[in-house]
């Protein structure tokens, strides 16, 4: 049995003209031999009856809170009812579909409402279904706590319905359909000469997401990476081909360039005293209490950086100096990653990433690195400038 | 325990301000000591998103045929929002309520999608739910059956929904809340001193309903009826006391005229051959083959009478007529019964019906009856003065 699952996002599935584009990409899939297992998201945005989070606004006119365990009932139903249409709007199409619920999908979470996991998934439902010769729809997003009650798994949920079902059911590939041509080599808004990339590593793409990039979420790639199973990001209103996202790709010394905006460089000096150390314990510990994330910290005997979204700088500078600390911002600062599995084997990508910055006369505020990611702190303002000059160093516009 | 059901149908819950009286009614049972179970039914009619018409028709607008299975699936989510909103509108006055589908609450039906029929009640989810304090709201019309799959109970769903947990929940009572003040002796629009009666024996409220008139589902009064435990018929937006129905009440010998009409007499003449008895059975068979429903069927050795609706009989009487046999029907009759548990004890009642109606120049066509009622087939211009003389008659119009 050769599986496919296919994931239909909102807006392939919003109006009734995208979700017939959708279903012939399921028909084109049976006509290759495929068995189709076929996930899909809620219809529509805000506003319109269906959608998630018209649902939830629902429950929230009548009493601004909602339990946890009624907000996941509540709004599974969209998918679900996605879930009926697509069987219809295949059926209209000639072919025979079965509408599953995550839990009659055989999905069972742990009881986490909102952002449950996925504990584990019993194929059979859906391979008994597959057997009978009918394509399988299954409301993404939701599944089955083992108490019964229905849970639904957060953000990315919907791809991670996907990339489960396609380990859990030893598929061929995992389609992810969005509005989108592919993953891109960076911002195209940044740079047009911004390029789909064939295929990435599930690695890379984790890390893409992670510094910015608005692909498919790390929770969805790391179901398909456990059981090596390819993705494919594709686009349901193009032929494009696509992006493949698997364990070993060509070998390419730098993939893309993802980017995080609206960032603030905290910089609080340190008397070089005998506290030094409990200092630094504390900073980081208000900083934990109050929910504010840091991110490229970097402690010496002097000084701490470390860099804060632009909204939480003044709540983090005020509880600083309340405990007497010198501390400074500098706000709209831009962290561009350059992401690259290959360049862990290419000695000196450092040295050519700085002096192709130093050559566009771009100040490197602070970097970081782990083995498949460079990061630099810059100006926002020479942020398209720092695209431009690396995604060319690289080029990464040829494909 | 002391556990009370509570139904609220459609208009119940269509608005927030009925939802807001209806949430008001379960208050006021748990300040009189009752552990409330709320049954709700899908909010709104035909045009407004979660009513159960329109989902049917988001799924028809695709392809008009719609797999039982699927349908059942769609529209089961119509009462689960309306359960979350109802658990939201009893939050908003303070009180801890959970939602529960059909078969979170332990209700297993038989896989008859569309027209399911309760199997069994595990009654162990909402006793735990009210054990730990809160009110437990059930959408009704739906179960699932021993498979996982979700089924909707057909007519009376909601309804029977909450006499069958009353049943297995051995509740002290089952209140069923609508826009009328109870069950009626007759139809008001037909005689404006039409009263509320106080109580009414299960049985006659079932042959009320088959009769004609619009009150409870029979196969929800069968369900109270099998646990002996009574059923209140209440008015969400009226202090009206509304009408017990149970298996005994104080004597009387009507209780109330229900009455159907646009009804055809049809009579077939018999040659009073050999070939009677042949004939007898060919015209029975013909109609059933045709799904002509037949009632008030009088055989004799030189006729044949029968009533069917009016719409059915032409296709009636053709069918008839090519088998050459001679058949002719009269139009727009009305079906006149009365019903009371009493009537079997007392003699001469028959006697004293015919008698009022003749008194009134009112023409019987045919008659009919069972332990419990008697009919009569009178002229549709006749009804209104038939249901004047035999109220009064009968004194209905006293409480």
């Amino acid at each position: 049995m050769r599986i496919i699952v296919q994931k239909f996002g909102g807006t392939s599935v919003a109006t009734a003209e995208a979700r017939r584009r959708a279903a012939e990409r399921v028909v084109q899939a049976c006509r290759e031999g495929y068995m189709p297992v076929v996930v899909v998201s809620a219809m529509g945005r805000r506003g319109e009856p269906y959608a998630t989070d018209t649902l939830i606004d629902l429950a929230r006119q009548v009493k601004e809170d909602v339990p946890p365990r009624e907000l996941d009932l509540l709004i599974s139903c969209g998918e679900i009812i996605s879930a009926v249409v697509m069987v219809q709007t295949l059926r209209a199409l000639g072919y025979e579909a079965v509408a599953l619920t995550g839990g009659q999908a055989g999905i069972y979470t742990d009881g986490n409402y909102g952002n449950a996991k996925i504990k584990r998934i019993d194929p059979r439902p859906i391979l008994s279904k597959l057997q009978e010769g009918k394509i399988v729809v299954v409301a993404g997003f939701q599944g089955i706590g083992e108490d019964g009650n229905i849970t639904t798994l957060g953000r990315g949920g919907s791809d991670t319905t996907a990339t489960a079902l396609g380990g859990a059911l030893q598929a061929e590939l995992v389609e992810i359909y969005t509005d989108v041509d592919g993953v891109m080599t960076t911002d195209p808004r940044l740079l047009p000469e911004a390029r789909i990339l064939s295929a990435v590593t599930y690695r890379e793409v984790c890390e893409m997401a992670n510094q910015g990039a608005k692909v498919i979420h790390p929770r969805a790639v790391e179901m398909a990476m456990a059981k090596n199973v390819p993705i494919k990001v594709r686009n349901t209103f193009s032929d494009a081909e696509g992006t493949l996202i698997a364990a070993e790709i060509p070998e390419r010394v730098i993939t893309g360039l993802a980017h995080i905006n609206d960032l603030t460089r905290v910089t609080v000096k340190l008397n070089g005293g005998e506290d030094t150390r409990r200092v630094q314990v504390m900073v980081f510990s208000l900083l934990a209490e109050a929910g504010i994330n840091v991110d490229m910290i970097n402690v010496n005997p002097g000084e701490i950086f470390f860099v804060v979204r632009d909204e939480e700088a003044e709540k983090a500078l005020t509880l600083l100096r309340e405990k007497g600390l010198t501390a400074s911002g500098q706000r709209g600062c831009a962290k561009l990653s350059v992401i690259g599995a290959g360049m862990q084997e290419v000695p000196g990508v450092m040295a050519r990433l700085m002096e192709a910055l130093d050559g566009a006369g771009i100040d490197v505020l602070q970097t970081s690195d782990s083995d498949i990611t460079i990061s630099f702190l810059i100006k926002q303002e020479d942020l398209r400038r720092a695209v431009e000059v690396l995604h060319r160093k690289f080029d990464l516009h040829k494909g």
